[in-house]
């Protein structure tokens, strides 16, 4: 994820060697496959697709292009999406080569990046995001290996310059995939629905994608350790690879470098080195516990507990002390809570709503270690008490959240997750949800829609859940999707919150949860 | 040089193995020397120079540059025009860095250069010659070293995207020269004359700039082995640094690549392996038996002699087929006579006097290596004689040239070059070419410049010969250049012959010359 621009500058931060090592140590191998391309392709209309292109065929690639003029250009596609380093031979053809060749390498992960020219791009986020590559060669024949990393299915090889007297010919492109993780020793796994089948796979490559030295958010752009992702890649992750080891390294290097004041940042980076980023997001730190608590859920692992705990502790003790005495959360604008990348709706209920699903997970934790749960046991009861109380609107069946009472399907969704009603009130709540609520609008986020799927199946409504859940993930395979996407909206499928699509990364890890989703609350019954 | 376009693909060419071996004995051991940048400048208008634009110092460049935000960029300067790699450290400083930085850098040996805009290069030739590159660094702190070798004084760095949460700061700009000789072993020559002195430093760092494995035209584009630039460097090499080495393997290498019906193409290639060009022009051809005379006349090598005179020897008699049984050259599109860029004047007279300046040369090899010379002599005397009484207009004291019996300046400079006439009738003809056809009107190259001076020489007029000597290279001086350009019209000093100075090359091979006419004609007297 990327959606916010915090500079916190003055912030100070912990960097713990002992934890810093030991995240260290549960880094990965990479793993490599090299593949090639056969197939030369071009983009055309197509109404049916992201945006409205779709490619098609129009040549196999055998041994090299054909003569490759100035202004030229040729469409690589090396069949599913991937993440990994390309390389390919150049050499010329005709007179001898009395210029350099300027080649311009595009990578796309989408068809609709390769309609786009990234001199118009004119958004927000930094264009030095846009995979695409000007270079110069003096003398060919070359083989030519990026240094970068890119994500991508398609390659445009577009020749800017030659001179009149000689042509390029490419040959022998290839792709060195990289991922920490293979499909081959995975149990397969039967699903009867076709649909299903085809959006759990997608699912699949896209957590596998995205798991790298540490999960990235999307391995075309941020490429990053974000905890809104990571807290539900390894909860895919348990569902599929069940790599800890990854999620261990994950949770160490979050571990090592809070702020001075306790607080997990949102990201940290691990390139040139272990560096936490100055942004931080109220859920986002309290998720650390959730990971934690999800970690022990799996495969308890008493070290990390022991090493993690006192981190954990802090984010509940620091949260908490955002509490009235009448339980209520209050935040202010230093320390917001994230919930989805809209603001368009009020957030405080859903705030309020993943302290109490943090705390209990907490609790669970404390017990655990053998800690004393009762002060956390007093707030969660306070603090369950005032969403009870003050934020359930018994007519309406719907919590309401903020000044103007507002009611909002995030409210809803993160209360019942939360478990604050009961069973019974959960489902009616989602299925006041449903009825008055639905259909979900103006969300564009696979990670808000997870926790909507999610809190549907929680409350009972298996159906209703199986329905979105092929609606969102299904749509996003039906305009063309290999991995799913790091924003949808599917009212407007050609919505980019960076002002273009090629920022837009199109392998994103909250989105691949579907795998989750369907191991969790459908395969299990199968 | 590089003015035409010639495709020539059916040609085919010898690849004499012994010579180019020969060739490879005498390629040289590349030099090198570390320098940095202690100053960054600013652009300026200044009507005084080149394109009314300059440099000037802005700030001195210390440790590091101040943090260049998204559109920021410095020019640097290295006090002087270098060939060789670049590279520079580059660090982050503010937030984290969160998104890769996309830099520009652009080489400039001109300050006109750093005022416009690649993308706005519309001209005839490669925009692939554009010393410019796009890069995109992931992760920060790196020490970028480019690939590829510039000819520059100027460097500018744009960082054209970072993110608003960080700055891009740059550190230890360092230029590792490249050429095949140095000065520290030169003699120091004592010119009186300042301006004299400085023509002759200037053309000194032009040729050694562009001597590197080959006598290259110009570093910055063609960067090749043209003939006739090489007979000029060589005679400069020979008033200079000595080096009959590289003259020697410049000369195997044209010796070991002819065409097959004999002929020598007017450059070769020497990466990634020795090619010919299929580029033909009929002096050019002929100048190989100059530069082999040339090369005996300073330092007589008759293993040299021995090796290459049939090489020699096929080019006149190539040559002579071209001629009529009244000694009239007569050529054809398929191989014509270059003498200057300009098309706007007749070159058949110059034609003619090329062919009997190389045609006495060439008796003099064929005498010294004891072969027979009748029937060159009796060539020799016939063509004379043509040029004697049909070309030479008796009551203008000038030749004419071509069907509308036009009067040039290069027909008079070649037959007086060529000797054609009496020394007292060469100076007349000179005199006659001050007072009637000068000033030098419409001639764009130092190289037809080079030719004029030395007939003003050759002819007794020493004062002219200097005069229009400072006048030429004195104003590129006073314009800005740190070494000789390619291309300059003092009429059009903005001139490009490329349609965007972006592409003139400001250090090239055949604008030297000053340091041999210097030499030659006046220092031997001083």
């Amino acid at each position: 994820m990327a959606f916010t621009f915090q500079i916190n500058n003055n912030v100070e931060f912990t960097h713990d060697e002992k934890l810093l090592k030991k995240a260290k140590a549960f880094k990965p191998v990479l793993q490599h496959t090299t593949i090639t391309s056969h197939k030369i392709v071009k983009v055309t209309k197509n109404a049916d697709e992201l945006g409205g292109y779709g490619v098609i065929p129009i040549a196999k690639f055998n041994t090299s292009s054909k003569p490759l003029k100035k202004g030229e250009s040729i469409i690589l596609d090396f069949g599913d999406h991937h993440v990994g380093h390309f390389s390919i031979h150049i050499d010329s053809v005709g007179s001898p080569m009395d210029a350099p060749l300027t080649l311009r390498i595009k990578f796309a992960e989408m068809p609709i990046e390769l309609t786009q020219n990234s001199t118009d791009y004119k958004g927000w986020l930094s264009s030095s995001w846009i995979q695409e590559e000007l270079i110069h060669l003096d003398v060919l024949p070359f083989e030519l290996k990026l240094p970068r990393r890119y994500s991508f299915r398609y390659v445009e090889l577009t020749v800017v310059d030659t001179s009149p007297k000689w042509q390029a010919v490419f040959s022998a492109p290839k792709l060195e995939t990289e991922t920490s993780v293979n499909t081959k020793n995975l149990k397969s796994v039967k699903i009867t629905d076709p649909q299903l089948k085809k959006i759990y796979n997608v699912g699949l490559k896209t957590l596998q994608d995205c798991m790298q030295t540490v999960f990235e958010d999307g391995p075309k752009r941020d490429r990053r350790l974000w905890i809104g992702d990571l807290r539900l890649q390894a909860l895919a992750d348990y569902a599929t690879f069940k790599d800890t080891t990854l999620v261990k390294r994950c949770l160490y290097l979050f571990g090592a470098m809070a702020s001075k004041d306790g607080r997990i940042p949102a990201n940290v980076f691990t390139r040139p080195e272990n560096t936490p980023d100055d942004t931080f997001l109220f859920d986002y730190s309290l998720f650390f516990i959730s990971i934690l608590n999800d970690l022990m859920d799996f495969e308890p692992d008493y070290k990390v507990l022991n090493d993690l705990y006192p981190v954990a502790k802090k984010q509940i003790d620091f949260a908490l002390t955002k509490v009235s005495p009448y339980g209520e959360l209050k935040l202010d604008d230093n320390y917001p809570v994230f919930i989805d990348w809209s603001n368009d709706f009020d957030k405080t209920t859903a705030g309020q709503a993943i302290l109490i699903y943090v705390l209990k997970q907490f609790i669970n934790l404390t017990n655990q270690i053998g800690d004393d749960s009762t002060k956390y046991q007093s707030a969660l009861d306070v603090i369950s008490a005032f969403a009870k109380h003050d934020l359930f609107n018994q007519d309406a069946k719907l919590f309401i959240s903020g000044p103007k009472q507002e009611f909002n399907i995030a409210s809803q969704v993160w209360m019942v997750l939360a478990q604050v009603m009961s069973e019974k009130e959960n489902k009616v709540i989602m299925q006041t949800t449903v009825s008055k609520l639905f259909p979900v609008k103006n969300i564009a986020t696979p990670y808000m829609y997870h926790h909507i799927v999610e809190a549907l199946f929680v409350s009972g409504l298996k159906d209703q859940g199986t329905k979105l859940l092929k609606q969102y993930w299904g749509k996003m395979i039906s305009l063309g999707a290999d991995t799913f996407w790091e924003s949808f909206d599917p009212d407007k499928p050609n919505y980019s919150p960076y002002g273009s699509t090629l920022l837009n990364s199109y392998c994103h890890a909250w989105s691949c949860t579907p795998v989750y989703l369907i191991q969790r609350y459908l395969l299990a019954e199968e």
